[in-house]
């Protein structure tokens, strides 16, 4: 019943073309997840398509993602909903991207 | 399997002294939520003591949460994970104060 604290912020620096992925929290199937993108895309041809839906806040930069039909780009403070089975990848991001993913169970 | 999109910083406006709530995701026993509290607090005596725990990032402005056995300032980018039967208060926020809050399943 202690809560715990912690800066988005903080955390690994991924290098270059890279991203860094920490768990904040992960209880009862659901993962909450700091992510970090510096200047990162996905390799050519590949989806995320995921058997649970994900949340995903940019709370910091900038960031397009890539939909079967078309682009998304995204500002800090722009939220997505990612249902499960929706194909997504990483177009783009700036240097700072940071975000917040919250994965749900899967159904 | 369609995604959807919207901006945090987007919604109602609370009056002073208020807080207003809305759900952006709700699935599976989990709800994302946006809180926006404008130089908001809990009534004196109230506790937040909730069954299942939240995860809650304050976006934008500065708030003061207070716990049994004190209280913690937080800034924008800072996070808390507040485990089920945590109690806690909203002693003071910002004018600009906006949340994303995180509620999981009861265990």
């Amino acid at each position: 019943m202690t809560p715990r604290f912690g800066r988005l912020a903080d955390g690994e620096a991924p290098a270059e073309g890279a991203e860094s992925f920490a768990t904040l929290l992960a209880e009862g199937g659901v993962r909450v997840e700091r992510i970090a993108s510096h200047r990162a895309a996905s390799p050519a041809g590949f989806w995320y398509d995921q058997p649970g839906t994900e949340f995903v806040l940019l709370a910091r930069g900038a960031a397009t993602l890539g939909f079967a039909d078309g682009v998304r780009v995204m500002a800090a403070g722009d939220w997505a909903v990612l249902p499960a089975g929706c194909r997504h990848r990483v177009v783009a991001t700036s240097a700072d991207a940071l975000w917040l993913a919250v994965h749900l169970p899967s159904g």
